[in-house]
């Protein structure tokens, strides 16, 4: 027995006017999903506890069975991993943008212009020659991952991710200082670090070549680096030792490649996955039906709905759900249904209206040969919550899978 | 008010192919338990968590209302009480078994052909005899309990029940060395005494003219003793003390036994309920009749459903659980049921079609005068599952029904 977890990033919503109340799931044509639900058993999960709205790095610890509130230990880490920095115990790791600012700091452009991945190559490769002060005693790895994104990892002792971000997270605003959120050595130690390097990193830039070309051809200098989301790699069993399976990872966002990563999944790189709505939904679903030949659990990720979601756009969320719908068509039609149990969820709601994440809980519908198969007929919120699962906890998913794959173990005797 | 809580060992199924996709809970004909449903409140249940597989010794603490994550302290104590061993504070006490190897210490037969009680009785009273070295500083308790079982109690200073099982738990393979699970001394020091001690009883076992007469009978020897389950006493408070009630227990297999005592039941004996299919269902609904006139709390235990979901006998489990539905018809007839609660439940999954527990939910149906009824008509693991209880904690049904009996503290001002 095998399964594959497909997983739409915040493509649960609240429903909107503009939709009639209706949700995006449910407005939209979705034949796959609900054939999942109507042959399935469904529910609706809380990702980390009711009302909380998840980040997609907690979730996603949460949905392949962590204890969130236990083992997230900050965004950095996780996002480095999956961009293919290491990370090392100890290490900690910031998410960083290029970034446009003006002489005073304030934030011109988060995304540098959405700078090409080799002007920011460049850039990076500059930004990795400069020298702390030797007292400083650390050292750094920086890298550029996509466009404006890069990983920055500080390395040496008594180091603390208990500091603020310097990303102010809206243009407009200043760069932040990074402050020590208490009063431990260790914390002040590691924002002076920050500060400092970020410092250096602002003169490099400003210099730069790169720099100097993008203002020639009127594109917005990435003059500085933001950080945010300081972290360490969190503190946890792989799924292999813990239920003995293999798993593999079908996802584009270095995030989610990162949840995955270190909970033990190897890695599938596929041409054409970008985590944008253009990603190529057929190249995935064939990734994951190959990933399922040879692997336990299979984890089928794609983005695009959240950042529909966060633009507002209903419209679009729908047309990326029936895409996905599609994509699950194309993976239902290529496996062995007998011996795979198919399961469908999000990581989280993201609320088309507020264009944030949202505490509501997500819907979910496992199908495959021994669940105890429900009346719900429709993958949806709504139609979902009167399912035979009721509602769980998102760390509860993957025992509940691992279960059916005969793959749980046994509490008392 | 009373109540009375009925427990169908391992009743709860997945849906098998055999029974067109029913649960044999489904494909019964059981009147008595869907009128339990339709006239009460219904829900499913995690013993212990969403797909974790229970043991029934775990399940049934859950179900008295104690957190099995924090009192489970192994089978071996708990069993050895409900056969009427003493137990105390910081003894080490064993499940064993009568087995039959051979000279390789290969099992042939882990119940030494289900040995009656006349014989194993004998072998036990030799095995108490046994003098074990005055360095090893530790006594024990040896006692046969139904055919090939029985209870090992090691009463000492240092021990602990880190220890692993000699019992292999298949036969055709090799009677396993006890070993230390941690490297403290007690560990090592507890391994040790039970692996000299095994050593002393097989000899005492392989001269015993008991197994001399066996042979000569064509019936396999009982040359060996098989441990399992290390387990001591598990400090819990006793629901007398909790809920100010007084509870019985109508049960015939140890381990139910043992955990209601633990619990501060008082144990009531059956004349004809063995634990098996062909226990007297009418004799064990009679004597909890009789018990609810001078308890609040009566727990009627049935273990057939498990043993035919071990068997992979659907047939004969929908055959137990019809048989369960005229013990309950017989405890309806003879009640006030304006002033008892009567409820209904599993202890577990079993799931006929792998033949293990599974971590599946149970259904529940509580009826009774102040419950909140709902449309649920049904009592299976489907149909409760849209039930008004919606899904609840095994450890959760206990505090519901004694505040139904007015026995609940309340929390606050």
């Amino acid at each position: 027995m095998r399964a594959v977890l497909v997983v739409g990033d915040g493509m649960a919503d609240r429903p909107l006017r503009e939709l009639g109340w209706k949700t995006p799931l449910e407005a939209a044509r979705k034949p796959e999903l609900d054939r999942v639900a109507k042959t399935g058993v469904c529910g609706i999960i809380d990702p980390i506890s009711p009302g909380t709205p998840p980040g997609s790095d907690a979730a996603t610890l949460a949905l392949l069975g962590y204890d969130p509130l236990k083992v997230y230990s900050g965004r950095g880490a996780l996002e480095a991993i999956g961009s293919g920095v290491e990370v090392l115990p100890g290490d900690v790791a910031f998410r960083c943008n290029f970034a446009t600012v003006n002489k005073n700091l304030v934030v011109l452009d988060r995304r540098a212009g959405r700078i090409a991945n080799e002007d920011a190559a460049k850039l990076a490769e500059s930004l990795q020659k400069v020298k702390p002060k030797k007292s400083s005693n650390f050292e750094f790895l920086f890298k550029n991952t996509i466009q404006h994104r890069a990983a920055l990892v500080i390395r040496g002792p008594k180091l603390s991710t208990a500091i603020s971000d310097s990303d102010p997270e809206v243009a407009g605003k200043r760069v932040l200082d990074v402050e020590p959120l208490y009063e431990g050595p260790e914390a002040k130690r590691t924002a002076r670090i920050v500060n400092e390097l970020m410092q250096q990193f602002r003169k490099v830039l400003n210099g730069h070549p790169v720099n100097k070309e993008r203002a020639k051809r009127g594109l917005p200098r990435a003059n500085m680096i933001l950080c945010r989301g300081a972290g360490t790699v969190p503190k946890i069993v792989r799924l292999s030792e813990e239920f003995g399976i293999k798993g593999a990872c079908v996802a584009a966002v270095s995030l989610i490649r990162g949840v995955c990563k270190v909970a033990g999944m190897r890695l599938i790189d596929v041409r054409g996955a970008t985590g944008t709505h253009q990603t190529d939904y057929m190249a995935k679903a064939k990734a994951a039906v190959q990933a399922l030949k040879t692997n336990d659990l299979v984890f089928l990720h794609v983005k695009a709905a959240d950042v529909a979601s966060h633009d507002g756009n209903a419209r679009l969320k729908i047309d990326i759900i029936e895409k996905i719908d599609k994509m699950l068509g194309c993976v239902l039609g290529n496996i062995d249904l007998d011996s795979t149990y198919v399961v469908v969820t999000a990581d989280h709601t993201t609320s088309t209206a507020t264009r944030n994440h949202a505490g509501d809980p997500v819907p979910v519908a496992i199908s495959g040969p021994y669940v105890r198969r429900d009346e719900v007929a429709e993958f949806s919120e709504r139609a979902c919550a009167a399912g035979g699962l009721n509602r769980i906890r998102g760390m509860d998913l993957m025992r509940i899978v691992m279960d059916l794959l005969g793959r749980s173990k046994k509490f008392g005797s």
